[in-house]
């Protein structure tokens, strides 16, 4: 039963990542018959609250083994202190030192795992206020902006340089392409499946650059054009 | 880490099950949070071939438990013997010993495990001659014919019954839609996302009868909105 597996550990967009077009599927379908892929996502976690799940998901002494994990969290840390998702605010400096613990115990419990970063994707405000509205609780003002955002996405960046974590910074990625907001985003904040598109394409690359390469890593068993009908055991070192 | 593990295992239409609107994907988000679903598909795969697999798929020892699994073949079997796909021919006699052993080996290595037994999908026989076509090796007879495989579909049944396994007869069931041949096969074989919709409807029903419903199998953690911004150890029962 053995073989890689990946383990996604972050907020809702990671929670919801095999929904249809989902990244996490689409992760799973480009690494099938190479790589299992373990979703763990809590949808509107922040990282303070992340913390209390550590001791459960990554115990230290896990004989469970996990090659790549992504740690994404921050869309709901951000979100602004005064507004109507306060209590899901995190400041800056715990944020980061929540992230730093995170990683800690995630080194502690799969040695040698690579661990990447994802910072939180931009916001559309706009976005946030129709969607608000579609769910007959308008506000005023947005409870997340994209600014606010993008100081978290940073955090997340300056903590993988110092720790020397590959990561990927989905605030800019995702705004380098215009109309961004509509076409990455279904609600301001959350992936559609162009999104999701993204998302996969950009774990995939930094997975393969760290020698996770879909095409270079084996099939766990031969392809059936490979097995000869009449002599199958051949294909599977089989003497008989 | 530990929560159910969902085991699909079968030939080419459980390996895609995690293309876009796949029904492992599909799978895996109604069991968002509560069952981790774990692919084992091998595409052209016979039963025959699969016997290969068993030791170090499903090792008699091991530490992995798996609380439901999926056994999905016969597509391949059913290739009529004498046409192009006869390599994969397995004739039914052998065919239902063959899915015999493999739910031994799974009853023998995962104790407890409800197995639920999936016969192959209808052949739409036209769909098969004009993908044939489409690959530019065209054939005047089609290599599987779907009275042939309703054969081995009954014979799934049969064992079933006889080893009082629950099943799905994806072959009978799609049929009863008009217009299955196209709605349903992309191919004349594999399914359509309309396809993967009935069989990922057809396993919930089945996992759900045999009490495991998603609705009533508990979240891993609390929800978030279960969590007092001023207080959240409360809702992990930490005492600080």
């Amino acid at each position: 039963m053995s073989r890689p597996r990946f383990l996604l550990f972050g907020d809702s967009i990671t929670e919801q990542g095999f929904r249809n077009g989902g990244w996490a599927a689409a992760l799973a379908e480009t690494y099938s018959r190479k790589a299992d892929v373990l979703v763990r996502g809590y949808g509107g976690y922040n990282t303070r609250w992340a913390l209390f799940l550590l001791d459960e998901l990554f115990p230290p002494n896990s004989s469970m083994q996990i090659t790549a994990a992504t740690i994404f969290f921050g869309a709901n840390d951000a979100a602004l202190s005064g507004r109507t998702s306060e209590r899901q605010y995190v400041p800056i400096e715990e944020f980061r030192s929540n992230l730093e613990k995170i990683v800690h115990q995630m080194k502690v419990s799969f040695p040698g795992v690579l661990i990447v970063l994802i910072t939180p994707p931009p916001i559309d405000e706009d976005g946030r206020l129709e969607f608000a509205r579609s769910q007959n609780k308008p506000i005023e003002l947005p409870e997340r902006t994209n600014e606010n955002t993008g100081i978290y996405a940073k955090e997340v960046i300056y903590l993988a340089k110092e720790l020397h974590l590959p990561y990927i910074d989905l605030w800019s990625k995702m705004q380098e392409t215009e109309g961004w907001q509509k076409k990455f985003l279904r609600d301001g904040l959350h992936p559609t499946q162009e999104g999701n598109a993204v998302l996969h394409e950009e774990v995939v690359r930094v997975f393969s650059e760290a020698n996770l390469r879909a095409d270079e890593m084996p099939l766990d068993f031969p392809h059936h054009s490979k097995i000869d009908g009449n002599a199958p055991e051949k294909a599977f070192h089989i003497v008989i």
